[in-house]
């Protein structure tokens, strides 16, 4: 293993950046090369290849996005695209791929790794946490105090005023950012796509306020009522209840990455280049309880990861 | 004058406790008593009045919303909603009245002194900074902040993508904040209000980018195309561009208010006491040039307030 | 258990809010009445007993600090102090108590235990995390967050004038804070209290920086080289190194709570309610592992909490 | 005018990178050349000359610090240095030169004018806002917003335990940073360079909060009684009253600009150009009352700013 890459792929999450120079610092100090492929699988299939150096990486580890641009490639779904990425790999002596995104990027590199045998180490890089294997996500932390930062300034409104708000918040298919967003907003209502809503349990809260019903309910993207617009139709609808929406949107996705997120990403950049070193490849380095943990990519993507009881039960219980 | 009262009226901004807790305590260091009547204009039909004490203003000068909460009264756009509020002012024996909102709220101050005589002093609370006779208002300097660090975030997004960004800001029928978060954000187009979108230049500047078109739009809500969702509409119709929108919303109208919110909220909160005390009244106190301003109710929603030439030079100079 | 108090002790810690918000509603829900005492154990002794409604504890969750307020108290490190609490306790029916604090409070509240059978329950409130028996301690992670967002700014002037900068943080005994904080800014150099310091092996990477040395220096305040002050005297007599000292100082203790610190304070406010209401005493109520865990008071203070390797390892790695 | 340059010189001030930014998109937009001049005057007598382009300074808007670097150089203060400068100037055939910064490198501006006819403009970049002939400095509302959120933190503490603080805050011999924060954070006492400090009418402040003495002094670093410690000191000697002391220190020099910054440090930047442009030379160019404005260098600081009266009035009002 003298020389290896690193790419950053999928949705852009805080903390890409101290990952890279994590991966970048290390490799350097362990004595092989470390090569920037830019814009995801999209650029590794043009062969946008950078040598990098550790000044690359100097001042890089607050900044949000990723440097090194990131990118959703439909091209890399097709087995003629893959192809052309692992020859621009072997022409350019690459002794294994490490590849930071969800799980359609890992997807991706399993691809690579079966089809072409190219080592490749995936390391969970996506604000929505929702990648079996790992306890947290790269951006995770990141992206739910934003969410709680951004609500924290809506409940302004919502307590003078006396208003129903309801905040969408992202996450996809996963009420991870939905669960802990709502506990730390204090919400009285949390919908989540993993459980049924009940909106009569909603209404009776709403009640029990009063006149001046100062309420905030959370929504997960992914929830099966359809998104915060459709629950706000609904009170309207059913209960005649007023109510006000935000989407919260991009803002989940950017900036500068929390301490957690800085210190997961900086580890799991160091263990991805030493699992590199030790030949391991085809799995997600991720963290468990503490512990790195090795997971097959195939599992990050056929397991689901479970929303943790006891925010199910702190969500019904205060 | 010994006894005054105080409510905010309208969407509630940042920096009306700041504003309340100068009025409240440079009242008390005057020798007269404050009454804070609670709901705006519904709280003084209804007699929701409290006296203030010191203590009761420890403490909120960094927070966002308003403790004296905030309503839009419409009982109170009836000559019988303001006659019921006019008893209760007579009831209570307050001399005065310290109306901090929009011109809507201002509206109402005026139609008090001039049914009922009841002296009544307007302050600049609101986000939006469409009042004449003030450079600004209690609220913009935090509103635009909020704006401009949750537009920092998309534009990682944006940037490690290269994608097209059209995020839609508050400001009502004003561009204000449309055009000072335009230029600090340095975004590739602003749309405000006051002036005629042309779409053609911004497809120019999307163009000289190349592929990846890293481009933000500021909207102001009020722009003559319909705000963010009808302009990625047209850019997707006329030039086959794709774009992603967010609508900031509510974030914007909450959260600790900036040094400048806090500091002028303070001023006029002690100029307003001060107002009443020389006998003013239907006027509203404000900041022009450094200097206090008093300016009739009726000036500062008959009048209109310019965007200054500057911004406009400026959002296309650089 | 019809009856039970909650108060904060020691330093204050952002959290603190949303554990007593979690403690009075849980209770409340369970049926059983929840009493606030404020000044920590000094108001016990005084008896500064408050009954909490769950309005109390509205819009709460948000604020740093403690709205019970806290105390560091002399007279319970006494026989008399302590049974003079107890009448107290037993004046007001308390059936048992929840002190939210460090290893002093908890002592205290083993010995009301120990001297007088009142049934109490630790919570762990500390920006310093040097408890053991928990992962993390309430406040922590706000202190470590707000450390690194001022670092940020710190480094800054240092890139900007190529400056050496030596920033001490809190912590105590315990470089958890230092720890995190110097891998999260990417300090070249990490000084606790755990590990004796090298400051050749700092002034080598100084060097390596060549004419503009751009370092940031974390020290945590137990550490035995002296503090941030004696750090950079050191640089200055021994390799005639100019260096700037920033001590972080009581920044670090305040502010709104991040998402961890809001989620962990709610989940060991209700668990702490459960505890009494199962009878149990004399322990501290943790989360290790993502699950709950309860260890004698005792071993809080007597066991040490361990600074984890791989942090050791990424501070040299990276 | 072919060629100009710009530097930025002296303490860093945020806002600074947005300045730079302007100045080279308004005059690669003019058709002229822009040099971008590295580590203020210390690199131009060393010809550390680097050619900007458009995309130098993407996404820079939003940064602390100075991309160009800066420094405080002594070869400046000799005939020689200036000389060897000129030289490098000429060699560069650079018609023109910005210098960016406070009254110590408008004062090389002038000389290097006045002795080498090199056209020189200055821009107000300081976080200390002590220049004559602009309302604000670049760098100065994001240093009164950071210090105002440190202290927020603070004072949870203050109230939490009932203490006295003593905050220092930056600005050097002027007290508007102190007079600003001081008003925003609704501080007891105000302590500033300008006035003669009064400890009397502090302890009465402390005096009348009684036993729990929640407490906040600002003392400007420039203070005649000698910054915070010594303050503290006094309030200890005289009265035996106990306080904390926190030096902001650095964090108040860095972080991401306000709006106000972004939008003057743009503003001045084009104003800048132009007035090279129009071959103005020796003057600095700042904003008064809303317009531009145009001063002798030699007036920055000969001419002494004066804290505004209101302010004055205002901290003894609330």
């Amino acid at each position: 293993m003298k020389k290896i890459g690193i790419l950053t792929s999928g949705g852009d999450a805080p903390g890409m950046n101290a990952h890279i120079r994590a991966v970048v610092r290390h490799g350097l100090n362990k004595g092989i090369e470390v090569i920037g492929i830019e814009d995801g699988f999209a650029g590794l299939i043009e062969g946008k290849f950078k040598k990098m150096k550790r000044a690359n990486t100097a001042n890089i580890i607050s900044l949000g996005g990723t440097i090194l641009y990131t990118s959703r490639c439909k091209a890399f779904h097709t087995i003629g695209g893959r192809a052309a990425a692992a020859d621009r790999i072997k022409e350019a002596n690459l002794d294994g791929l490490i590849v930071c995104g969800g799980n359609g990027s890992f997807h991706g590199a399993h691809l690579l790794w079966k089809e072409h045998q190219i080592p490749a180490i995936g390391t969970p890089g996506t604000i929505d946490n929702d990648l079996y294997g790992t306890d947290w996500t790269i951006g995770y932390d990141t992206a739910i105090n934003t969410a709680t930062e951004a609500i924290d300034k809506i409940r302004d409104t919502a307590y003078s005023h006396g208003r129903v708000f309801i905040v969408e918040v992202m996450g996809r298919n996963a009420g991870f950012i939905a669960m802990d967003v709502g506990i730390s907003t204090g919400a009285e209502y949390i919908a989540i796509p993993e459980t049924e809503s009940n909106i009569d349990i909603l209404y009776k809260k709403i009640l029990e306020q009063g006149k001046n019903n100062r309420t905030i309910v959370i929504v997960g993207e992914g929830d099966e009522v359809g998104g915060a617009m459709a629950f706000s139709q609904i009170l309207k609808d059913r209960f005649d209840v007023k109510s006000h929406v935000t989407i919260l949107g991009h803002i989940q996705r950017g900036g500068s990455p929390t301490v957690r997120d800085r210190v997961l990403a900086t580890r799991l950049g160091v263990a991805a280049v030493d699992a590199l070193l030790e030949d391991k490849t085809d799995i997600m380095v991720g963290q468990i309880n503490k512990e790195l943990a090795f997971i097959q990519l195939e599992d990050t993507w056929t397991k689901k990861k479970k929303i943790i009881n006891y925010q199910i039960t702190l969500s019904e219980a205060v």
